[in-house]
């Protein structure tokens, strides 16, 4: 794996502040990239293939699919977004580290195809508290609210698939949290097989 | 390995700096035990068995020797000075972390008995940088230079089968190094197995 760029995915339920986490950890880390979904809406703007996305046609996405090639996808008002595999390994092989802020199942199928690729799972401090955030943020019903948690006690349990666990108690902890994970993970011997020879 | 503390191993060739990485790394995990040496010779003024040291007769230290209980030892004017394992186990069963500067034979010796314990091994940035530190001590006649960097030549072959190498060209980025691989290693889901039915 020398010389090749950590693959690191982070993944966590709804509420959980997963998307700030990784915000902060963007900040500290401004030459990581990131993933471009592919998409099969039609281009806006100025929106350039392989910048804002890979546009595909449907086509061109469900043979994606079917080969295996998207991690995880979506599809709203009748188009598909997904998150291709292929550009991440070549990112890696450039030497690029790449940050990936992708679903549960995205990070579980990241892993079955790129072993070396390093995954964590954001976790609330409690379900009390998770309950509290997604309350607090004043835009769901009660409903909904109940929903998530619902869904949020079932996700939790895939935790245990992951390679790491940060209890997102307090931001700065969970940002330096995954800090550590990033410079460790870049420090293990797999990583830079063959340093000792070329001292 | 759930509620148990970290084993973490730091080995280098001499003049590395190991032993001024580990003092700064002691100083921001104060909590964090070191091992005590099982020694053959006499307890000297205070010293307190379990304390300084273990102290043991040499049959005894013969016996824990035969019985593969000593991850590395030394021999000094006729006492055996030796790494105990047992007690890093107690230490590490009763929650606490354990930092151990030990050598690079040591540290293969507790990898091997305890798979679950971590080792980094410190690189000097060059042989060249190594030689020149190992002058400017000013304590070692050439020859003995010239022989310590052969050896160094020869045990940095060893950082392979080590889970993490740290290269010393920075006294702050090496302690920084360790410290994010403590912390790390500490948030693998294996060393908080089951914290996602707690919450």
């Amino acid at each position: 794996m020398t010389g090749k760029g950590l693959m690191i995915s982070v993944s966590g339920p709804s509420g959980v502040g997963k998307g700030t986490i990784i915000n902060e950890v963007r900040k500290l880390f401004p030459e990581c990239k990131h993933s471009i979904s592919v998409t099969t809406r039609a281009p806006r703007g100025e929106e350039q293939d392989g910048v804002e996305y890979y546009f595909r046609t449907k086509e061109e996405f469900e043979k994606l699919l079917s080969e295996g090639e998207i991690l995880e996808y979506d599809k709203y008002v009748d188009n598909y977004y997904g998150t291709p595999a292929t550009p991440l390994i070549e990112k890696s092989n450039n030497g690029f580290d790449v940050l990936l802020d992708i679903t549960i199942a995205g990070s579980l199928a990241l892993k079955k195809k790129f072993p070396q690729a390093v995954t964590v799972f954001i976790l609330p401090p409690s379900f009390a508290q998770l309950e509290e955030r997604l309350k607090g943020r004043g835009t769901e019903s009660e409903e909904l609210v109940a929903k998530r948690l619902a869904k949020a006690r079932e996700e939790v349990l895939s935790a245990e698939k992951f390679d790491y666990v940060v209890v997102n108690d307090d931001l700065q902890t969970a940002v330096d949290s995954i800090v550590s994970i990033m410079k460790a993970e870049k420090l293990k011997y797999d990583r830079q097989s063959g340093i000792e020879k070329t001292l």
